[in-house]
Protein backbone atom coordinates (compact mmCIF):
# COMPACT_ATOMS: atom_id res chain seq x y z
CA UNK A 1 0.00 0.00 0.00
CA UNK A 2 1.35 3.52 -1.25
CA UNK A 3 2.75 5.35 1.66
CA UNK A 4 2.95 8.97 2.28
CA UNK A 5 5.31 11.87 3.69
CA UNK A 6 3.47 14.88 4.59
CA UNK A 7 5.30 17.94 5.00
CA UNK A 8 3.19 21.05 6.87
CA UNK A 9 5.41 24.13 6.80
CA UNK A 10 4.19 27.11 9.63
CA UNK A 11 4.51 30.64 8.41
CA UNK A 12 8.20 31.83 9.11
CA UNK A 13 8.41 34.64 11.40
CA UNK A 14 9.82 37.97 9.43
CA UNK A 15 6.37 38.90 7.72
CA UNK A 16 6.12 38.74 3.70
CA UNK A 17 10.18 38.86 2.83
CA UNK A 18 11.06 35.83 5.13
CA UNK A 19 7.91 33.77 3.55
CA UNK A 20 9.14 35.02 -0.03
CA UNK A 21 12.62 33.93 0.54
CA UNK A 22 11.84 30.68 2.12
CA UNK A 23 9.34 30.02 -0.95
CA UNK A 24 12.25 30.68 -3.59
CA UNK A 25 15.05 28.53 -1.47
CA UNK A 26 12.65 25.78 -0.98
CA UNK A 27 12.29 25.38 -4.90
CA UNK A 28 15.76 26.44 -5.79
CA UNK A 29 17.63 24.42 -3.14
CA UNK A 30 15.15 21.62 -1.64
CA UNK A 31 12.70 20.45 -3.96
CA UNK A 32 16.06 19.42 -6.24
CA UNK A 33 17.46 17.43 -3.50
CA UNK A 34 14.35 15.65 -2.55
CA UNK A 35 14.15 14.60 -6.14
CA UNK A 36 17.24 12.71 -5.54
CA UNK A 37 15.54 10.54 -2.73
CA UNK A 38 15.51 7.14 -3.56
CA UNK A 39 11.79 5.61 -4.25
CA UNK A 40 10.09 8.41 -4.09
CA UNK A 41 7.53 8.38 -6.44
CA UNK A 42 6.05 11.64 -6.38
CA UNK A 43 6.06 15.22 -4.92
CA UNK A 44 2.96 17.74 -4.74
CA UNK A 45 3.79 20.93 -3.25
CA UNK A 46 0.94 23.00 -2.42
CA UNK A 47 0.16 26.70 -1.12
CA UNK A 48 -2.06 27.26 1.57
CA UNK A 49 -4.90 29.74 0.00
CA UNK A 50 -7.01 29.81 3.05
CA UNK A 51 -6.57 29.57 6.69
CA UNK A 52 -9.51 28.55 8.67
CA UNK A 53 -8.24 26.89 11.91
CA UNK A 54 -5.69 26.75 14.49
CA UNK A 55 -1.83 26.66 12.81
CA UNK A 56 -0.49 29.27 10.63
CA UNK A 57 0.37 26.46 8.06
CA UNK A 58 1.54 28.23 4.73
CA UNK A 59 2.34 25.38 2.76
CA UNK A 60 2.32 21.30 2.38
CA UNK A 61 3.91 18.88 0.18
CA UNK A 62 3.08 15.54 -0.11
CA UNK A 63 5.80 12.64 -1.09
CA UNK A 64 4.70 9.12 -2.19
CA UNK A 65 6.40 5.93 -1.90
CA UNK A 66 5.57 2.80 -3.02
CA UNK A 67 5.12 0.98 0.63
CA UNK A 68 6.17 1.07 3.72
CA UNK A 69 10.25 -0.52 3.23
CA UNK A 70 10.76 1.97 0.30
CA UNK A 71 9.60 5.00 2.42
CA UNK A 72 12.12 3.21 5.52
CA UNK A 73 14.55 3.36 3.08
CA UNK A 74 14.00 6.68 1.74
CA UNK A 75 14.35 8.17 5.63
CA UNK A 76 17.42 6.21 5.94
CA UNK A 77 19.75 7.50 2.66
CA UNK A 78 22.20 9.90 2.47
CA UNK A 79 20.04 11.81 0.06
CA UNK A 80 17.63 12.77 2.79
CA UNK A 81 19.80 13.14 5.26
CA UNK A 82 21.33 16.16 2.92
CA UNK A 83 17.67 17.36 2.49
CA UNK A 84 17.09 17.25 5.94
CA UNK A 85 20.01 19.47 6.88
CA UNK A 86 18.67 22.15 3.99
CA UNK A 87 15.59 22.01 5.40
CA UNK A 88 17.12 22.74 9.38
CA UNK A 89 18.66 25.95 7.47
CA UNK A 90 15.83 27.46 5.24
CA UNK A 91 12.74 26.36 7.41
CA UNK A 92 14.14 26.48 10.87
CA UNK A 93 11.01 25.85 13.26
CA UNK A 94 8.42 25.62 10.47
CA UNK A 95 8.36 21.85 9.59
CA UNK A 96 5.80 19.47 10.84
CA UNK A 97 7.10 15.85 9.06
CA UNK A 98 4.72 12.76 9.13
CA UNK A 99 3.56 9.43 7.36
CA UNK A 100 0.24 8.57 6.61
CA UNK A 101 -1.09 5.04 5.78
CA UNK A 102 -2.83 4.49 3.04
CA UNK A 103 -5.92 5.86 3.04
CA UNK A 104 -7.99 4.01 6.04
CA UNK A 105 -11.39 6.00 4.42
CA UNK A 106 -12.15 7.06 1.26
CA UNK A 107 -15.93 8.12 -0.07
CA UNK A 108 -16.47 9.86 -3.52
CA UNK A 109 -19.61 11.34 -2.64
CA UNK A 110 -19.89 12.71 -6.69
CA UNK B 1 -9.06 24.06 -10.97
CA UNK B 2 -9.58 21.74 -7.77
CA UNK B 3 -10.11 22.96 -4.34
CA UNK B 4 -8.79 20.76 -1.44
CA UNK B 5 -9.72 21.37 2.28
CA UNK B 6 -7.07 19.81 4.51
CA UNK B 7 -7.88 19.01 7.89
CA UNK B 8 -4.70 18.12 10.44
CA UNK B 9 -5.78 16.89 13.85
CA UNK B 10 -3.13 16.98 16.89
CA UNK B 11 -3.10 14.07 19.42
CA UNK B 12 -6.13 14.81 22.14
CA UNK B 13 -5.27 15.04 25.75
CA UNK B 14 -6.02 12.16 27.74
CA UNK B 15 -3.47 8.88 26.22
CA UNK B 16 -4.73 6.30 24.20
CA UNK B 17 -8.62 5.97 25.33
CA UNK B 18 -8.74 9.87 24.50
CA UNK B 19 -7.46 9.19 20.83
CA UNK B 20 -9.46 6.03 20.04
CA UNK B 21 -12.61 7.54 21.39
CA UNK B 22 -11.85 11.07 19.07
CA UNK B 23 -11.43 8.25 15.88
CA UNK B 24 -14.37 6.31 16.95
CA UNK B 25 -16.56 9.58 17.03
CA UNK B 26 -15.03 11.13 13.95
CA UNK B 27 -16.23 8.09 11.84
CA UNK B 28 -19.58 7.96 13.76
CA UNK B 29 -20.68 11.40 13.89
CA UNK B 30 -18.12 13.47 12.13
CA UNK B 31 -17.84 11.71 8.59
CA UNK B 32 -21.73 11.31 8.10
CA UNK B 33 -21.86 15.23 8.63
CA UNK B 34 -19.08 16.13 6.14
CA UNK B 35 -20.36 13.55 3.44
CA UNK B 36 -23.91 16.09 3.17
CA UNK B 37 -21.96 19.47 2.59
CA UNK B 38 -22.81 20.37 -0.81
CA UNK B 39 -20.01 20.29 -3.73
CA UNK B 40 -17.90 18.10 -1.83
CA UNK B 41 -16.07 15.64 -4.09
CA UNK B 42 -14.29 13.14 -2.15
CA UNK B 43 -13.02 12.51 1.28
CA UNK B 44 -10.05 10.79 2.06
CA UNK B 45 -9.06 9.76 6.11
CA UNK B 46 -5.53 9.02 6.48
CA UNK B 47 -4.01 8.28 9.80
CA UNK B 48 -0.34 9.40 10.68
CA UNK B 49 1.60 5.79 10.89
CA UNK B 50 4.90 7.61 11.98
CA UNK B 51 5.69 11.41 13.31
CA UNK B 52 9.34 12.60 12.24
CA UNK B 53 9.26 16.05 13.32
CA UNK B 54 7.26 19.03 15.01
CA UNK B 55 3.53 19.14 16.28
CA UNK B 56 1.77 15.52 16.96
CA UNK B 57 -0.93 15.17 14.27
CA UNK B 58 -2.70 12.14 14.56
CA UNK B 59 -4.62 12.11 11.55
CA UNK B 60 -5.22 14.17 8.56
CA UNK B 61 -8.10 14.31 5.88
CA UNK B 62 -8.61 15.83 2.26
CA UNK B 63 -11.69 17.04 1.16
CA UNK B 64 -11.56 17.80 -2.46
CA UNK B 65 -13.98 20.23 -4.47
CA UNK B 66 -14.09 21.44 -7.63
CA UNK B 67 -13.18 24.76 -7.67
CA UNK B 68 -12.98 28.23 -5.32
CA UNK B 69 -16.69 29.07 -5.78
CA UNK B 70 -17.68 25.06 -4.84
CA UNK B 71 -15.54 25.70 -1.67
CA UNK B 72 -16.40 28.84 -0.69
CA UNK B 73 -20.36 27.71 -0.77
CA UNK B 74 -19.37 24.83 1.15
CA UNK B 75 -17.41 26.71 3.76
CA UNK B 76 -20.91 29.06 4.21
CA UNK B 77 -23.24 26.35 4.24
CA UNK B 78 -25.76 25.23 6.70
CA UNK B 79 -24.32 21.72 6.62
CA UNK B 80 -20.73 22.49 7.04
CA UNK B 81 -22.23 24.79 9.88
CA UNK B 82 -23.17 21.47 11.49
CA UNK B 83 -20.40 19.38 11.22
CA UNK B 84 -18.14 22.44 12.57
CA UNK B 85 -20.19 22.40 15.77
CA UNK B 86 -19.84 18.49 16.03
CA UNK B 87 -15.78 18.95 15.36
CA UNK B 88 -15.82 21.63 18.07
CA UNK B 89 -17.04 19.35 20.35
CA UNK B 90 -15.14 15.98 19.40
CA UNK B 91 -12.07 17.36 18.67
CA UNK B 92 -11.43 20.83 20.88
CA UNK B 93 -8.28 22.34 20.49
CA UNK B 94 -7.07 19.55 17.79
CA UNK B 95 -7.74 20.91 14.31
CA UNK B 96 -5.76 23.04 11.52
CA UNK B 97 -8.36 23.24 8.82
CA UNK B 98 -6.79 24.87 5.92
CA UNK B 99 -7.31 25.12 1.46
CA UNK B 100 -4.80 24.31 -0.80
CA UNK B 101 -4.40 25.86 -3.93
CA UNK B 102 -4.39 22.87 -6.87
CA UNK B 103 -0.35 21.52 -6.96
CA UNK B 104 1.48 24.38 -8.14
CA UNK B 105 4.26 21.63 -8.49
CA UNK B 106 4.42 18.03 -9.43
CA UNK B 107 7.49 16.15 -10.16
CA UNK B 108 6.47 12.45 -11.41
CA UNK B 109 10.08 11.04 -10.36
CA UNK B 110 9.59 7.10 -11.12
Amino acid sequence: MAETLLAMFKRPAGGTDALATFLARYRAEHLPLIAQVPGLRSTDVEEVTQKYAGDDIVMVTRMTFDDQAALDAAMASQEMRVAGRNLREIAPDMLTLVALGGAVDHEAVA
